[in-house]
């Protein structure tokens, strides 16, 4: 378990160095992020490269045992390349192209601009590649972003070629003669810049674009891997995913070629409850990788550009870092050392203030280092248990984007509402997507799996017919993977024989627009669901979003609609296949049934691998049943019951009531004694 | 009475056509509507026309008795047109143009378009002009939309030269002395772009553009039609207007030269109530041609692009259609068969799922097939009787979106509560424009007619003058119809001498601004309106909107203004004038006055025409008092009590007390034995 | 005191104008605004000048004694310069060109459009630069609006050569190290233009864009001015300023070469209770450039361009003008006469409506003439006596506009609440920025004075040294004046001496994302404020938006936090510094604690200065304590205890307890019998 901070030396005149390094080595911080943000500082005209500050802060920071990773800093071009080369500025929707003035101004298919890349790169590769101090690489910075410009056009018509071969498949698999869309020529294909009719084009069109954006940035970090692998000895290569904030790259292809899994863990930065979208962050982390990777950036203090979201309060950054090594992080950098006097990120705080004087949340980092001096070793041990795993598929992430069916419709909500609902039982629960293997798991969660290829459903019925249990839901099957098409069997399609239950009938939930203001004699009651199977029966609940209206032929009903256009027709269906079992749930639950039904498939399938917990406080193995967290999401102090012989490794006590401080961590070893 | 129903052959392989074809007899079918999105596949290259795919279909069609309709194709120009000269795309308000790859790519203007129009149409009519199996044509599809490139804008300049003849002409209409925009050259006039500060410009010039833009579509419809017409024998020409989606056009001027009136009626696909508001659709249908119009789109299933609004439930797709039968359509066309796979519109669904195999939307449809089949012949005599009429002033309309007066204003909900307050009474009114004869009905409602040229005031006159009823309402007479210029007498300006009342005051009721959040000392009290006529005295309720305070001079207070700013002066007057009666409203009504107005109308001009029925129970008649439709729009089953005796056309029963099924219909004659 | 009207002869027909001209005599209107929208009817191409129409309104207006002032008309410059070169239209944030149609369609920095500006004023300034009948010049209309385009781009550049002269001086100041935008050519310096993520931009480049803009405005005043000046004689020159409305300008730096300060005033036109609102916006003016200012246009009926806002209730207008008086107007020029018929402004009612005939506006104008004729030489001393003054500082306001700090952060509404706290207590004080004297007051107020100059924070020590009372509140001192920089201390930063209290932390206090909705186990209790000073212990309220933990050293708390992550810490301080106090106030406070709090202050350093009055109710004096204005702002009558002996100059009474009708307004001198 090794601590770091980013630090950018080029922010700070040079006498301040020692100070900030001194600061570190007290903080037991071991390794220093840099250099991202830096080209102009390395060649402030083309080809003339300076590194001689750079090295001089390695040298200092190796003195005192402090090792650097160093970022390809190619997610903000200098204003002498923009300025010769306006073209590089990526262009939107509408076809306005951007300014220079932030970050991530370059479209990734530009020429000129991969060979910007490749120099930078390969000078700095060249470099550092064989410096011992550095530890290995982070390309670029988080990257993501859309572009519309001519050349990404004539990308994406290479990338169609590749795809299809010819225009006839292409115009077959989009179904092109809808709305005369026909193409004789590859060069006649447009982009899905702005129509008429706001988000209209052809979901086969469309949904091709996301994947082609997509590639383009894998293989624009592909790009600089193949330039810095030649050069660099014994140094790893990553990039910090940002798996809780942008769904434009499909994660599982960006790390797939990368040494390490990295992310950037905010958990103050979205209007998430954070203790479970933070660990659902990093269940997707693990189930990409394993345990053992990093988390890049760790928040250290409030963040935000024009705005600051809130401070983290007295032990969360510490709770939060724990939280980060419970699910499996080896390595924390905290984001970033200290906070920045000028630019956009100002006000994105780091362990110190502007001023540069240690605080609390400097103190909570070093009393964090020392506690991980005293018990590091012992506290990460390789995996965590899950036997569940929940699947999110980024192409159905965008063709839900794209056409989301039901106004009210969210994905990423649908899969985490699922997640949170076993997180909040402390069930382990791994995230993947369909390219990562499940065959090891016992039960799968794949909600909303719209897009189905032969393959897919070949290997879901290969996982259930061997013993697996599988959860779908609503808008399951609809969609052939490949061309976005809406299959021309019942639903749930090629799920069908696996659910044992056809969708006789669909239908939004939206507002019924028949509602008179004055009267209610032209409304309806609203749709419920309602458990009919053995000890749920009559646990009644909302239905929202979607309702769809299953015929069951081998399943059985678990719940029943109640009220509502499909009223008394089965809502939830459990089906035997093989050796194993197919759930489906024809529609979209309130957190109240969520809870009902994860504590039901928790006897059900006997998932239960650890103890219940008050709410709020998150109890997770790490390893083999071996260290036990239990971490205090609350403000306020909560006791729990242990039901084995424990030993605190902080505190050495043994105890079997413990009691945890407002945002406290406990880390526990079972008692052999 | 006749079914159809749209079908593109294109669509699906050859081998499926005499599934789909033999389904549809079963169904009792007779006409399909398709080409009107198959223009690539008509003309795969300029000059290369292929159309035996389309004259298979047809033949096949006609094996089984079904007769066609065609479409022309330009709503969806093929990506070779476009491709070969971007010019033809629409521009937006900033300037930006739109992309290829949704439909409606093309600016009515262009005169290269107009070329590729005149080609395709000329084709098309040239090949089934004299085919027995083709019914008619509907051009092209859903015209609308605006543009703002310089094609339009030197058309713009032609146009206005056309009205004006002079430019003095033209700066003193527009009154351009305000801010210095004296134009000194035709050339220098704008299209309504956006300005520094948006929707800014002249109101004169900005309601020309308007009507500028509603004149272009005439004309390209126009031009098709002369292309067209000397080619066709015995076949009709048609548009499918969209009186409740689209308010860029006036549809009295662009059903001005069609053979038939038709429109598209999707119930669900708006937020309003749909029983009243789609009636109010077919008023107008029936206003513009009388009865023995078209439905030409009616919805059979779920619809949407991106997401989906609700399905209809069982029974609703039938009552539609007889409500369209009672209104006055003899022909209805469900739109779609079956639902497309691919493209845009893959969720708007038809009445074959994309399984397409036959569920219950079809077996609703062939219930109705079958139905029709009965008693077709009985039910749909010519006329439905309506004494009053509502005017919709597209002109008007257009103004009150270029200067909404009060924010809350909306011109289309002021005149559906108008309607909705007598059709909730079954009280049967047409609608139409200030192009249409009014001369022979007995009451006009005219609310918010705002722009008033001295003919239309002068016809008016002699309506009330002859007897008529004339019911106006606030900021009438506002504006001089040509020029959009406000008058320069006291309001309602030409309506004066009619209204025998002015407008001394007026304000709108916007949020109080000086009401304090912590104290109410400085705030007043809502404004309100109270009847002081006889029989209604003391009914209180809310005003709304806007708020006029009336001066009678010959006219009598019906009703006058409690609290607020105009206290105790009139709101509502009625005065004699010639041998009719000319009503003022002075305000916005809330539902529940517009209610008991009604009822007071009703009675003091003897309106009532057929039985009371409980709330969301439709009743009319077609013919003249020949056969009454009551359509339940309840989720439950209705109770009616029938005064006179009557047949009940589908079950054969003849019963005073009849309950009607949810969503149910009963069809009646009035039985003379 | 006098009174005007603006009026276009030119919208007019000329045998109009005797009538109008007549009408105003009999209402005692004194002076004419007029000519600032008419350069095509002064100049219809380019050279050709036409004077005549208006020279003829001139001495029309003369022969009935009254002067006219006219406006420089570049504020809506013609369509034939436009046509001819459409570079001078701005250009937005993403790159799109405004359009013609509306006014204010030109970039200030055009060297073209400065070219015909020289021309048109030069043209005026030699036709009527020594007519008797001139009173004086207002340049423009309300100048304000950004533009992008690339003659801004490189004035802008040129503005930076002169604040920092050399590019490593913007870059250090700029902190251009941060993500790379070091520059090292002026060239590559953008304009801050839509980037990929919206308000990114480096806040040093930022903030100089919106200082150089508002230089850019005031340069091109100044332009107009060197014109004027060598061509006038006796005749001053001004410029409406929009003090509650526009925020893009320093109003300081605008007025500062001024002849007088004149401002426009409409009440009902912004959601603000207008009293207050309108109350700190005369303080300003008053604050800039002492009593005798001007109300260039002063709200005269229902006032907007597509929709109205409400109408002035009946007195509401001779209130208003009261005010005006009470808080240090001499002049009051109604917008407009009579109410346009054409043009964006055809709802921008004036004294008369469109048809022409005198109504209730009219005589309650007329009205207050002879009210004014009767007394209005008594009634407006030189001077209105505060002692109390509050700073809006246009650069923090920018700064805030580019950074809120926290999403609910509202500057402007922040000098309000402090502003109407004591307004409500009927204590005068004046509005400045910190470029004027603040050394002759007794207590500066200073909410969120963010941005600090070492000379800024001298100036305030000496105030206080000297005795002065300072207030301060959060976020005051955070950064540099020069450069938008953070400083590199603990916060205040340089005011911390003066405050005597550190901000140990801080936090936004956006909503809780850890709320769960179904169990209150994770949230927290809101923060609140407790006084704990003496008379006040135990008055609790709300904190919102931000909050910040304070260290007193030197200072005592008042108030402390309850509650909330900063639990007990002090919220507001007070210190004494030499011979005077400084407060600060640690967070943004509710209405309610405002009060409160305002009670204190005016106890604690004996503020009060007139009586007290009822809610609503406002009491100033104008002159030193000669004349006592009170004016109801409410729509009731509202009784009011005189503790001296009065007299009602008005009608004579001398009673000690009066009344005063709604929206009523008495005008009394201290009787000395």
């Amino acid at each position: 378990m090794r601590l770091g901070v980013y630090y950018y030396p080029d922010h700070w005149p040079e006498k301040r160095w020692s100070r900030d390094f001194d600061l570190m080595e007290e903080a037991n911080i071991e390794i220093v992020k840099t250099a991202e943000f830096a080209w102009t500082k390395m060649e402030p005209e083309k080809g003339e490269f300076n590194f001689s500050w750079l090295e001089r802060a390695i040298d200092e920071l190796s003195d005192r045992g402090i090792r650097v990773v160093l970022g390809t800093p190619t997610a903000a071009p200098p204003a002498w390349i923009i300025n010769n080369d306006e073209s590089i500025l990526p262009v939107d929707e509408k076809g306005n192209r951007t300014s220079f003035g932030a970050r991530r101004h370059y479209c990734p298919n530009h020429p000129g601009y991969k060979e910007h890349t490749r120099r930078i790169v390969d000078a700095m590769g060249a470099k550092f590649g064989d410096d011992n101090n550095i530890l290995g690489w982070v390309i670029d910075n988080e990257l993501h972003g859309s572009c519309y410009c001519e050349y990404c056009k004539s990308e994406f018509h290479e990338w169609l070629k590749e795809k299809y071969e010819t225009l006839d498949r292409l115009n077959e698999s989009w179904g092109t003669e809808f709305w005369s869309q026909t193409y004789t020529d590859w060069s006649q294909i447009p982009t899905p810049k702005a129509t008429t009719i706001r988000g209209a084009h052809n979901p086969g069109l469309h949904l091709d674009y996301y994947r082609f954006i997509s590639d383009s940035w894998v293989k624009y970090q592909q790009l600089q891997i193949d330039v810095l692998e030649p050069l660099i000895d014994n140094q790893w290569i990553t990039h910090n995913s940002m798996f809780r904030n942008y769904n434009g790259i499909d994660y599982s292809k960006l790390n797939n070629n990368l040494d390490l899994v990295s992310w950037d863990n905010y958990p103050l930065l979205t209007g998430q409850r954070e203790d479970s979208s933070v660990a659902e962050a990093h269940d997707m982390a693990r189930g990409l990788g394993g345990t053992g990777y990093w988390v890049m950036e760790q928040q250290s203090g409030p963040a935000g550009w024009q705005s600051m979201a809130k401070t983290p309060q007295e032990g969360q950054i510490r709770l939060w870092a724990y939280q980060s090594i419970a699910r499996g992080a080896d390595t924390i950098i905290f984001f970033r050392w200290r906070t920045c006097r000028t630019g956009t990120e100002q006000f994105w705080h780091g362990v110190l203030d502007h001023h540069g004087e240690p605080g609390r949340r400097y103190q909570e980092v070093k009393q964090l280092g020392q506690e991980l001096d005293d018990i590091g070793d012992e506290i990460a041990p390789e995996g965590v248990p899950s036997s569940v795993v929940v699947i999110k598929d980024y192409q159905t992430l965008w063709a839900f984007d794209i056409q989301p069916n039901s106004s009210s419709m969210n994905y990423n909500e649908e899969i985490s509402k699922y997640h949170k609902s076993l997180y909040d039982q402390n069930i382990p629960i791994d995230e993947i997507t369909p390219r990562e293997n499940f065959e090891n798991y016992r039960f799968i969660l794949a909600p909303n799996l719209y897009l189905v290829s032969d393959t897919l459903s070949a290997r879901l019925v290969d996982f259930v017919r061997e013993g697996g249990t599988l959860l779908l839901s609503f808008r399951s099957g609809v969609k052939e993977r490949k061309s976005n098409k809406v299959v021309n069997t019942k639903l749930p399609g090629k799920l069908k024989k696996l659910v044992g239950a056809t969708v006789e009938d669909y239908t939004t939930l939206a507002k019924s627009p028949w509602k008179s203001d004055e009267s209610d004699e032209l409304s309806e009651k609203p749709p419920m669901v309602e458990f009919v199977c053995q000890g749920l029966s009559g646990t009644v609940g909302k239905a929202s979003i979607w309702v769809e209206a299953l015929n069951p032929k081998q399943a059985k009903p678990i719940a029943n609609y109640k009220n509502g256009m499909f009223d008394n027709q089965p809502a939830i269906t459990i089906n035997n296949f093989g050796k194993g079992q197919v759930m489906y749930v024809g529609t979209s639950l309130t957190e109240r049934l969520h809870k009902v039904l994860a504590r039901w498939m928790i006897d059900q399938f006997s998932l239960r691998d650890t103890l219940n917990t008050p709410n709020g406080v998150e109890a997770i193995w790490r390893g083999e049943h071996e260290v036990l967290f239990l971490l205090n999401h609350n403000p306020k102090a909560k006791k729990v019951d242990l039901t084995d012989n424990f030993c605190d490794l902080l505190s050495g006590d043994q105890r079997a009531k413990i009691q945890i401080p407002p945002f406290g961590v406990k880390v526990l070893k079972r008692d052999n004694n």
